[in-house]
């Protein structure tokens, strides 16, 4: 597997486009298209939020159909808890780009990601998408990544090439996503994560639909912001099949490489979305090991990558890592503190419970200054591990959100 | 039911006081006793955290005996991920009481607070201890209260007289936490929230055991500042018998009088907590009503509690009511959108699923400016109704948790 350069478009037949459509008050991008040349199939991870957006509604029914070509994106606006008028205009959305690329309009999927509860000025969007479809290109990805923003600092994407038999398979993705941030899709996520991923990949949909399942649950299902899920969230896979490869219809040696291409790109897109957090200054990972079960070790390396507490204290350098401790054992978990270790990096603070006589404050005050924090928590009670990234939480996260709407 | 002076001095018999022992290195008041002249019967309520700090491990074999005279409490360091040590100094500290006061060492209860995985200092709490003895006194319910806080402002006490009979039953309580306060406490709760009430009604431990659960469930059990459950959450109860009134034995009118004045100073005190929150400007109560069964409301009411979105828009005044229907959807409650209504205060946000035609910003925006913020939720689907408290996510907040170990 070697990363190589570009995004959504990097993949054999896949075109992008992105453009101002007057949504965003900022006047920037905000409204974003993926065009396949040839019929693709798709799958799917949405919110499981109970209260689900318009555009999800309408995408979770267009993931029935066989094969899809296109997905348009707005951000600016969540079009959520705008009741009928919120699905009038969410296929307004997909029927208007299928009437410009001559498709069906169940082959059109849509995600949008904004402000809640705010009426979508449809009329901007159909106004723009005439431009939007003439845009399309295959140099245009970068547009597409910035018009899917909405807090985002950074601009994420990423792509990587495999070789399935005698073919270069590429996989690209472009995603956004730095608060309400607290993934749990299913084969249709959650956050207002948006991830768009596109592959040249031949491959059976059903294939597809698994593949998507196992990246999805280690790599975005595991990243946190603020731990408040979206109504939005929303992963999208397409595979054209124009790589050429033996088409993937099995859980054969090319399923499993493939699928490890695609887990590796979800998991660095993963890592973006967590260092890009809405005021953040570090990235945080936490590896709970030695755990009986990976649900176990899932569940605590994610309550621990919630605590609003410890995230300060990685802030501000303040090397309280009780605070890991607390949250381990309000994860629901049963596990014996007596047996268990914590490092901070190379730092082993917990030792079998206690304070390990080596930990010092200094040491740990030094560790939490990097960039990158790695917490480990061993509970030395089974072989299963789980990963979780979060940032640290910074004022910056209070003005961002204490001013969003105004 | 009449509101009189005083907390956990109120009621006949009961002594306090509250000394410096040099835990806490600001030099504030960190030690504190309360003793009743006669013994009496106890209850209690512990963090249901796995990792539970060693003086939760001691009060709950303490429970076990069947008449209590006294609870001795730190703050400044909880005691909490120091293995064997901890258990040794959490007894240190209760037979270190009973000696000087004559009685058993499991007629002792003890609570710590403050911070996890550092060396209790417990030469310095033996030291303080005669001192803390002989300072018992019935005007000392002030020192106590102020001995048991950290980060809070304000001192926390309320005592309720009612009469059960002919005879005058007073219920007095002070409680401390406005920073990992998430608590889930069963009789035996949790967030690093003490709360120590005091009574002298005359009723069996068994009927203060289920008395305390239901005053309880509604009242701490409904407070969160960051959602981070403390390993150290506790809630003590002692009632001794000297108001004479006729031993309340079953579930009759005068214990249900006496619930009701408990869940009276129990809700009460939790205000208090949630209004001192660490950095809070402001007072937020969530009521969801028209739900199917109460722990439909309570999980809502609980989740919409946390969101730490929700919470900066209310900091900053921002009208983003959106947020509240994305904490609902992701509270795990089945739920019709489409049938929702969502009030801030008088201002009707959500109609239906969708926003309401009275709505306008700046009414959303006034309301949020209030000291104390009212949301209410209503599902119209059934009877049951459910009340939480938080408080609004200001940056002081990042400010105290990013500098409390240092």
């Amino acid at each position: 597997m070697i990363k190589v350069k570009g995004g959504v478009t990097a993949p054999k037949g896949f075109l992008a486009s992105g453009v101002k459509a007057g949504i965003k008050v900022s006047g920037k991008k905000d409204l974003a298209l993926i065009y396949s040349e040839v019929p693709a199939v798709a799958a799917g991870a949405l919110t499981t939020n109970r209260c689900k957006a318009a555009p999800v509604k309408v995408s979770l029914t267009h993931l029935n159909a066989k094969t899809h070509q296109s997905i348009i994106v707005n951000s600016g606006n969540a079009n959520c808890a705008n009741g009928k008028t919120g699905q009038r205009d969410a296929h307004a959305m997909t029927s208007g780009v299928a009437k410009l690329l001559k498709i069906d309009e169940r082959m059109v999927l849509v995600a949008s990601t904004g402000i809640i509860g705010q009426a979508l000025p449809v009329e901007k969007i159909e106004k723009a998408l005439p431009a939007l479809v003439h845009e399309l290109a295959k140099d245009k990805g970068t547009d597409f990544a910035d018009a899917i923003m909405t807090t985002d600092t950074k601009r994420k994407e990423l792509a990587v090439k495999i070789k399935l038999g005698a073919s270069e398979v590429t996989i690209g993705g472009s995603c956004k996503g730095v608060g309400m941030l607290y993934p749990e899709m299913k084969t249709a996520m959650h956050a207002t994560m948006l991830a768009f991923i596109t592959t040249d990949a031949s491959i059976s949909k059903k294939m597809l639909e698994e593949s998507c399942d196992e990246a999805v649950w280690g790599s975005f299902n595991m990243v946190s912001v603020d731990g408040d899920m979206s109504t939005n969230d929303t992963c999208f896979i397409m595979a054209n099949g124009l790589a050429g490869n033996k088409k993937i219809t099995g859980k054969d040696a090319n399923y499993k490489k493939f699928t490890e291409a695609f887990k590796y790109l979800a998991g660095e897109l993963a890592k973006m979305l967590a260092a890009d957090g809405e005021g953040a200054t570090k990235l945080v990972e936490i590896l709970v090991k030695g755990a009986r079960t990976v649900e176990e070790a899932r569940a605590m390396a994610r309550k621990i990558s919630i605590s609003n507490l410890l995230k300060c204290a990685i802030f501000g350098s303040d090397p309280n890592w009780g605070r890991i401790v607390a949250s381990a054992g309000a994860s629901g978990v049963d596990f014996d503190i007596d047996k268990t270790d914590v490092y901070l990096g190379p730092v082993k603070a917990l030792s079998n419970g206690s304070i390990d006589a080596s930990f010092t404050k200094d040491k740990a005050r030094r560790y939490f200054k990097d960039k990158n924090v790695y917490i480990t928590v061993d509970l030395k009670s089974g072989r299963s591990f789980a990963r979780a990234w979060t940032c640290d939480f910074s004022k910056e996260y209070v003005t961002i959100n204490s001013e969003y709407s105004t």
